[in-house]
């Protein structure tokens, strides 16, 4: 875990480092017209993409591909479902057809490796996969695959009196299990999208099972807003985000009437990190028209990774 | 708004008094074998009957009432819906049979009431609704009903590390418009029942309009310790209550492997508040076998509501 710092010393003195400590300058000052009280200093980020690496894959894809290797592993029956068979194979093109173009096979693999099992126990294994699997191009672990500048925003805006929340396409639980640990954040300032639980008892003793099922609505698109009110009953004066699923979040920060921030990171550095715009085409047109600042990873960042921080 | 005060003062000193104050000693001290870390310090509280009143009926269905009969008045029709009907003709009795023996004609109502309604619309309508009407035997408004034991509780509390937060059966976003008021919450500590939303735009701008249908499960029996791992996604070691749809809640921390207290406000006073067992049958005996602390607001509580302290 690295100090907290809160000078932003990752962020080059370009106009998107401008474009926030103006912004928070702006919304703290509290003479000041647009001054907001700390109770709605809400800000809200996307995790992959984001906080930290979605590529080659989610890490999320990769924990549940070797869910499905290890079960394959102990019954080759298994085998004869596709998705079992690609995971054994490492046939990764397989998974990547998955998102977003057969959520329903997704989902169902999903419920499938992790069902019907205690919720501890799920985030024991998730926990154990992200202290220990690799990123396959960094060779380090997931979890220290974390923009180290997004970091020191998370702790500048805390600092400034911010509540920092991450609003994750991806599982909620899974996140939580390391969310302190890498991102100084809080488990219940995590929403996600999550699997729905079944309240049970084992000897005595009250049990939280995971079932098949997602808790409505999914937090991707305009499933955002509606879990951001659900989670935290306040409209954001901050949201950043990178893909598509992000755009109808950071127009809902835009709806506020006081002064707002809306951020979009845009990946186009292939040398620290990677290059792509495919998942962002219509958030990046959405930033254009609606002025929103973006964020360029190859120019806007001294740094990339927190492992690479002194 | 009453000052900060973290002594406890409208507690007498009987044995709910100290158990409190043993539990808080002994999980905050820091070389002791039972410590608990700030962030696993969970503390979780019903809402109506713990810590406001809920006789002669939930405020909220005071608040529904009050919006069918004006729904009446605007427009006659309506009179032939039994519902409207007896709103119109203050017929009490109608709605005290709906819950829980008839929670569908219940939901049905809330729905009819508020449903379509932009959020931000429908709090604006709560909070007046609290601001303004009145208790009909205390004469107060019913956001002034708060227990004032209850609100040095939350201070002590959260003045020894702990996060606190409220669970209500009833309906989330119409006690977020007062809790950061009343209970000095904030609005994300605050999880309830909820009807869903839906991301609409209205002349451009993101409007979150209410939906008919619950988001699932209701707050309630076994939905609160599901929802609580939804919203904070960790066990409390605290949690208080006052009727049946608590037990499981209760129960869940007890589930936990460390110190935990669980506590049961008991309505044993009908000359300060009310006297009543009905609804608190099965958790009255439940705490009696899981040894759970009962508070007896007769002989425990010094002062009743905020509105009487001095």
């Amino acid at each position: 875990m690295n100090e907290v710092n809160t000078e932003l010393k990752s962020w080059r003195g370009t106009p998107a480092k401008k474009a926030i400590q103006e912004f928070v300058a702006t919304v703290t000052n509290t003479g000041g017209v647009s001054y907001v009280p700390p109770e709605e200093r809400i800000a809200v980020f996307d995790n992959d993409g984001t906080l930290w690496c979605e590529k080659p894959a989610y890490s999320q894809l990769f924990f549940v591909i070797d869910r499905l290797k290890k079960m394959a592993e102990a019954d080759p029956t298994l085998l004869d479902k596709p998705a079992y068979k690609a995971a054994y194979t490492d046939d990764m093109g397989f998974f990547a057809t998955l998102y977003p173009d057969n959520m329903s096979m997704l989902a169902e693999i999903v419920y499938d490796t992790h069902a019907g099992m205690p919720q501890d126990e799920f985030e024991q294994m998730a926990l154990d996969y992200l202290n220990n699997a690799r990123h396959p191009r960094f060779d380090v672990p997931f979890k220290q695959c974390v923009y180290q500048p997004m970091l020191e925003l998370l702790d500048y805006l805390r600092d400034h009196g911010f509540k920092v929340f991450i609003t994750s396409a991806g599982g909620m639980s899974f996140m939580r299990t390391v969310s302190e640990e890498i991102y100084r954040t809080p488990r219940e300032n995590v929403i996600g999208s999550n699997i729905t639980f079944e309240f049970s008892r084992e000897d005595g003793r009250v049990v939280l099972l995971r079932r098949p099922g997602l808790v409505q609505p999914m937090d991707d698109g305009p499933g955002k807003p509606v879990n951001i009110e659900l989670h935290i009953g306040r409209k954001p004066i901050m949201a950043v985000g990178n893909a598509n699923g992000d755009a109808e979040m950071l127009e809902y920060a835009q709806s506020n009437d006081g002064a707002v921030l809306c951020m979009l990171v845009h990946h186009d550095d292939d040398e620290r990190e990677y290059a792509y715009d495919k998942g962002a085409e219509e958030v990046l047109q959405a930033a254009a028209k609606r002025s929103w600042t973006t964020i360029s990873m190859k120019n806007d960042w001294r740094t990339m990774f927190t492992f690479q921080s002194s």
